[in-house]
C-alpha cells in the first residue's frame, strides 16, 4: 500500500505521472463492463479513480483513501485521474444516505434534508450555502477589523425580556428566572462607551410562535455599533461598507459555490441610493396605483414596488430608506428633531424585501427616560441598560444583519432552513 | 466653533500647526492657578488640550469634542497639545463613575468593577483583557481560515442533556423541555462529515453549581475538529498552530494593551514538547515527592510541578500530556488500541494550569454502540447523534479553547470575570 503524502482532491491534476494518495468520500462509482469508476469526494471537490474493471466493494459515503499513478484525461473532473488504484476503506461500510448524494439535483423534501441534516448537507448543494454564509462572515468581519471595531461577546442570559418583551425563551438559571437574549442590542450600546466602535458575531434567540419561512428561533446576527457619528447617515454608510464587504468575502472565499448554485453577486454602489419613509409613501401612492399613506411600516407590496423603482431610477438592488416612523421603532430610537413623529432609522432593502434594519440611538440619559415615560414603560426593568447613559455616551448607531436572511436572499433560497445547517423552530429541536 | 474633521487622540501629534478636532470623554482635568488641563481619551488612547485658565466646567466621563491649534509640548501625552481650544459637549454632564478612572490602578473591588461594568471597563487596565481576547480570537481565526477550516454556527438549544449530564440550563422551548448547549462538540464532529475542517467561535453555558474563580455560566469556546487525522498528534499538531496564532494575533493587534497590562507573551515552540500521561506520573513520583499513580487525572500540583519541569528540561511554558486514561475522558474519546484503558486525547498545559483538552474522537459506529454499552448508557438520548456515524465518517480530532481561560492565563488574570465582560455566575445575571 502507498505511503505517499494526501492530496487534495482538487490538486490530483497537478501530479500528472506521479503516485498519489487522496481521502474523502466515496462519492459515487460507476461500475461498467470493462472498467469501473470510483469518485471521490473531499472538501476541495471531487477526483476519479479507474480501477480495470469488476465491482468496486464498498458502498457510496463510505470513507475511503485511494492511491494510484495520475494520468491526464479529459473526462475526469480537474483533467486526471488515478489509475491503477489501491482502496482503502477509513470506515466501516456506509448505511445509504436518505437520498443518492451523488446526484446532481436533491431529491428530498425539506423536512428529510433537516432530518438527515449530517448527511444530507454533504451534498454539494446543500452545503454551498453555508460556505456562502462562512464568506459572508469572514468579509463583515474584515471590514469591521479595517475599520478600527473591536470584537465582544455578550451575555446570552439576560435578567429581564426587556427589549420586545415577547417571544423570549425562558430558562431556569439556579432557580431564578432569566431569559435568552433576543439581541446584543443593550450590551453592544454599553460598549461602544468601552472602544467606541464594537461588533459581534453570534447566536439571538427568539421563541417565534409561528411557522413561517423567514423565522428562525435561534439565528447568527451580525451586529455593529459605533459612535461619534453625525446621524444614522453614518450609519447607512458603514452598512454600505460592511455590505459590500461581505459580497467581497463570497467573491474571495466562495466562488465554486456561487456558481454551483448559479448565485447572481449583487453590485453594491458605492453610495446605495436613499428614499426617505414619507417620500417613499408619497411615490407609491402617486404612481404604484396603491395609497400606503398613514401607514407605520413598509408592506411586502411597499418594499418589492421600492425595489423596482430604485432598479429603474438608479440601476441598484439595494436602496435605504431612512425616517420610518416613531410608532414602529424601539424606544431607543433617536427622534428626528426637526420632523416630530419620524425617526433617524431606517430599514435597507434589498431584491425585493427588508434586509437589515438600523439606525442612530438616543444617547443622553433625559432622552431614555422621556422616551420610557411616552411609552408608558417602567424604568425598573432597564435599570442597569439606563445606567450606561448617565455617565457619558456619544451620539452612536448601529445595525445588526441576520446571517441566514442574507444568505438566503442572496442565494435565492425561499426558507430560511435551507442556509440554516441546523435550524430550530416550533417544531425542530433535532439534529 | 471649527468645523474641522475628527482626528483620533493618537494622531494629534501629526498634526502640529494646524488646527484639528478630537472627540473622546474627558478623562481628566487638572486645573491650576494660570492654566487647566483637559485629557481626552478616545479609542485609540489619549490627548490633551490646555486652556489659558480658569475652570472646565464639565465632570469627567461627559463626552466632548475639542477643537485647537496643535502645538508640539513635550510634557502632553503624544508629544503634542491642543491650544486656544474651544470645547463642547456632545452628551449630557456625566454622572460621577464608582470610581476614578482617571487614576493609574484601579481602586474599585471586583464586585463594584462588576456591577457597574458599562462604566468601569472604560479605565483601560479593565479594557485591556477584553482587547486582548478580541486580538487573541483574530489571531485563532486567521490560523483556522489558512488552514482551510470552515466557520460554522451550530444550535445552543438542544433536545437532550446528553455530553455530561450535569450542570445543564433547563429551556422551556414552546411547551417542551430543552436545554443549553454545553458545547458544540456533537454538531462539530457531523461538521467534519460536511467540511472536513470546521472551527466555531460561540457561547457555551455550564450551570455550574460552585462559585469559582475559574468557573462562569457562560464563555466563549474556540471550538476546531478536523478529518483524516493519523492520531491525536495531529490534532496536538494543529493545536499548536492555533496557540502561536493567537500569541501572533496580540502581538500584531494588541501590543499597547500587552504593555500596559505588563504580560510577558510566551514564546510558543515550533514543537512543543509532551510527556506521556503514565510516564509523567513515573516522573513526578520518582522526583517530585509525591507517588500521583493509580490517579486517573492530573492534580493541580502534578500540572504546576510538569510545568516547572518542562519549563527546565525543555524551555517551554507548554507542555503536552497526551495518553490520558480514559475513566475521565467523555465516550466519544478514541482508546489508544495498544494501550487499554488509555486513550488518544490529551491535555495542553500551560503556566502551571491545565489550558486545553482535546484528541482524537472514535469514528466508527460500531465503536460507538461498544463505548456507550460499556459505560452503560443507553443509545436513546443519543440516536441523531449516532446516526453521523453510520453514514461513513473518518478519522477525526479537535480541540475547544476556553478564550476567558486563555485571556486571564495570559494577562495573569487570578478570576475569569476580571476578563470577562458581563460575567454570568451563581449570583450574577446583571449588568
Amino acid at each position: 500500500m502507498s505511503v505517499t503524502k494526501r492530496v487534495l482532491a482538487s490538486e490530483v491534476g497537478e501530479h500528472v505521472g506521479r503516485e498519489v494518495t487522496i481521502s474523502g468520500w466515496l462519492h459515487r462509482k460507476r461500475e461498467l463492463k470493462s472498467v469501473s469508476f470510483a469518485i471521490v469526494r473531499d472538501r476541495s471537490g471531487l477526483a476519479q479513480a479507474v480501477f480495470p474493471g469488476g465491482m468496486i466493494d464498498v458502498p457510496e459515503e463510505t470513507v475511503v483513501k485511494v492511491s494510484g499513478l495520475v494520468k491526464a484525461s479529459t473526462q475526469a473532473p480537474g483533467g486526471a485521474e488515478l489509475t491503477e488504484p489501491v482502496l482503502t476503506m477509513l470506515s466501516g461500510p456506509a448505511e445509504p444516505p436518505p437520498f443518492d448524494l451523488y446526484r446532481p439535483t436533491v431529491t428530498a423534501t425539506l423536512p428529510t434534508v433537516l432530518d438527515y441534516a449530517p448527511t444530507t448537507l454533504r451534498h454539494p448543494l446543500l452545503s454551498a450555502g453555508l460556505r456562502i454564509a462562512a464568506a459572508s462572515e469572514a468579509g463583515f468581519r474584515a471590514v469591521m477589523e479595517s475599520r478600527d471595531f473591536t470584537e465582544i461577546h455578550t451575555p446570552k442570559i439576560v435578567g429581564s425580556a426587556t427589549e420586545s418583551g415577547a417571544n423570549v425563551f425562558a430558562i431556569d438559571y439556579f432557580g431564578k428566572p432569566a431569559f435568552l437574549a433576543q439581541s446584543p442590542q443593550f450590551y453592544k450600546q454599553a460598549m461602544v462607551g468601552v472602544f467606541e466602535r464594537v461588533y459581534e458575531v453570534g447566536p439571538v434567540f427568539r421563541a417565534e410562535p409561528h411557522d413561517t419561512a423567514r423565522h428562525l428561533a435561534q439565528y447568527t446576527s451580525l451586529d455593529a455599533e459605533f459612535g461619534f457619528i453625525t446621524d444614522h447617515f453614518d450609519v447607512m454608510a458603514m452598512l454600505r461598507e460592511a455590505i459590500a464587504g461581505m459580497v467581497d468575502g463570497v467573491t474571495a472565499r466562495a466562488l465554486p459555490s456561487v456558481e454551483l448554485l448559479g448565485v447572481r453577486l449583487p453590485k453594491v454602489p458605492d453610495e446605495i441610493p436613499y428614499l426617505d419613509f414619507a417620500e417613499a409613501q408619497e411615490l407609491i401612492a402617486s404612481m404604484a396605483g396603491w395609497d400606503p399613506r398613514g401607514e407605520p411600516d413598509l408592506s411586502p407590496a411597499d418594499e418589492r414596488w421600492l425595489c423596482e423603482w430604485a432598479e429603474r431610477e438608479h440601476g441598484s438592488e439595494f436602496l435605504f430608506v431612512p425616517g420610518f416612523p416613531t410608532a414602529k421603532r424601539p424606544f431607543y430610537t433617536h427622534q428626528d428633531p426637526a420632523r416630530p413623529g419620524y425617526t433617524r432609522s431606517f430599514d435597507l432593502l434589498f431584491r425585493g424585501l427588508e434586509l437589515v434594519t438600523g439606525g442612530q440611538r438616543l444617547h443622553d440619559h433625559a432622552d431614555y427616560l422621556a422616551a420610557l415615560a411616552a411609552r408608558g414603560a417602567d424604568q425598573a426593568p432597564y435599570a442597569s441598560y439606563l445606567q450606561v447613559f448617565s455617565h457619558g455616551m456619544p451620539p452612536h448607531g448601529g445595525f445588526a444583519i441576520g446571517l441566514e436572511r442574507w444568505t438566503a436572499r442572496l442565494t435565492g433560497a425561499a426558507n430560511l432552513r435551507q442556509v440554516t445547517a441546523f435550524p430550530r423552530d416550533l417544531h425542530r429541536l433535532a439534529p
